[in-house]
């Protein structure tokens, strides 16, 4: 891969980014893990004609992680990978691999149906995490990116310091991850910034738009250095969504830069296949809203919504809570501690009417 | 109104912009200028409590705009303000006045009825078609804003030559407004920077959301020295919407500006009054996509839909001729002859399917 300088190195050779796109991974989750083989055919064959040249597919939670917690989901991972596999010719299939649900036998799995790609999760201040399937992938062949999830919660200096681990590892990128769309660009711009200065790999921005600014974080990463840009169409994913493919690819355009996609394949995938997949559009509701303002991991949004209906408390209460406590993913048990200890009395949160 | 100075002198104690709702007049457009008097009063009551202290009421297209060829609306304007009037305990009420389409008479039908402020919105090249009503709102003590509608269209020099005119006419601030939903970031700050050191009088900026952006241009256009931002609620506005009022007042304050109003009770009201009575949510589908990326006024929106599904052609290679051709608010009639003559024959836009 390109080893890019410095974000004031940019020149017009340089405004170039690579679009991935996870609608069939992060956009599992708001159709409750329940794309059909068909349907990933379907989106990944036209992310493919659109330019793609990276989709993310599988589970919402990542490989593994069709289960009773997370949610079973209507095909198998390697199902899911050879569909795309199959229906592509230029794209490579990756995979999301978070240590503690996934293993590497269900990476293996991946593998042997086809993905070439690996995106290693983590929470932002657990690099060491990822050393293990970082370099097991690595010494498969595999394409590996790393993801530093909730970087809102770490400064950029200890976030750089972080990402330097999963350099060590071998990552080829590594990915400023903004989980909770709790980031406006200037926090997004300082993060890229930093690790830039840290790491010699490519960089990567993966944002949720629960404060509305995904698309421009995503903008402000690429001017800070970040050449791969996560999105999903219509912004399928969790809580808020993405940043929406087909509008990243227009609006980078008009700011500038080269994506090497097509953007009018990609609006018809998202207007034609996905929309009519879609169970709710992509919008920021109050829990998407106040998920993102607290800070809370995205895919605490449905669970939250189902607790807040079940003790009859408010998602915002809730969500605010989680915020307080910091919690992080997979500790998706407090929703319901703190559900229960809110019913039966009301946080005092401005304005709050319910 | 306060002097600022230039987008460098910000520090923390000007760190403060004004947010003005328009969700009861763009957010018209979304209903087909259908609110009845009641939920005009809820609704600015709701804003009222959350602390916005400008709200914009009537009809979509402004004063005496009520016809055949706009959309006839529920109530009349006077009625419309006098709800919202009656309705906030703080609150100033405005209108929006489109020379050519309301009147000096449906002004003082509005000042009669309540409004203390009236928005004046000219094409970006035609600053001196508002002279008039500016200097005869001044002249009955209103405060005046003016917008600059289709800021896209006009290179940041010649669009501060038109700001300093309405200046120099009285206006109390100047909107840069993106009427198409067509810049990005750095247009959005290049423009305002320019009318920054062009006027005296104060900047406001007015984002539409079919890039993706509007927030963050807002945000951009704020750092350059903006200091009234438009918003709507849930985003109720033309085309792909406008910025959405309560997230704007989130991404605000995580971005470190004092905006003077209160989330939660916003928020409630989005939630609660607003949502329920939208008729479709406001996301960025092919058409307002292809809106924004092709730079047409976005109250062609359903129009050209309309069009569309009456001449069996594509939205989008309409949006596109008209994008060309350069047309401008007004000339709505352009719409059904690039129909008419697109009929028959398809544009060559790559990858389109229709």
């Amino acid at each position: 891969m390109t080893d890019i300088k410095t974000a004031t190195d940019n020149n017009d050779s340089e405004r170039r980014v690579t679009i991935v796109d996870t609608t069939l991974r992060d956009g599992m989750s708001s159709v409750s893990h329940q794309f059909t083989a068909q349907n990933v055919a379907d989106i990944a064959a036209g992310l493919d004609k659109g330019g793609v040249r990276t989709i993310e597919v599988a589970h919402g939670i990542g490989l593994g992680a069709s289960s009773l917690q997370y949610g079973f989901a209507a095909e198998t991972d390697p199902d899911y990978v050879r569909a795309a596999v199959e229906a592509v010719t230029e794209a490579d299939i990756a995979v999301l691999y978070v240590p503690g649900i996934a293993t590497i036998a269900n990476l293996q799995g991946a593998m042997d149906a086809g993905a070439k790609t690996v995106r290693v999760a983590v929470h932002c201040t657990e690099a060491d995490c990822a050393e293990q399937p970082v370099k097991w992938a690595k010494d498969q062949g595999m394409n590996v990116m790393c993801f530093l999830m909730m970087s809102h919660k770490l400064d950029p200096e200890p976030l750089a310091e972080q990402a330097a681990l999963l350099d060590s590892y071998g990552a080829d990128v590594v990915y400023v991850v903004d989980s909770a769309g709790a980031m406006v660009p200037r926090m997004a711009g300082e993060r890229v910034a930093a690790v830039r200065s840290a790491i010699s790999a490519d960089i990567g921005f993966h944002a949720h738009n629960n404060l509305g600014v995904g698309i421009a974080n995503a903008l402000t990463a690429a001017e800070q250095g970040a050449r791969y840009i996560d999105g999903s169409l219509r912004g399928l994913g969790a809580s808020a969504g993405n940043a929406q493919t087909e509008v990243l690819a227009a609006a980078f355009e008009r700011a500038g830069w080269d994506t090497g996609v097509d953007l009018f394949p990609l609006i018809d995938t998202a207007e034609n296949i996905v929309a009519p997949l879609m169970k709710e559009p992509q919008i920021v509701d109050e829990t998407a809203l106040v998920l993102g303002y607290a800070g809370v991991y995205s895919t605490f949004f449905h669970p939250t919504k189902r607790a807040a209906q079940k003790y009859g408390v408010s998602t915002r209460d809730i969500l605010m809570e989680l915020g307080r406590r910091g919690v992080i993913g997979g500790q998706e048990d407090m929703i319901i501690d703190v559900a229960t200890e809110l019913a039966g009395r009301t946080y005092e949160t401005p304005g709050a009417k319910r």
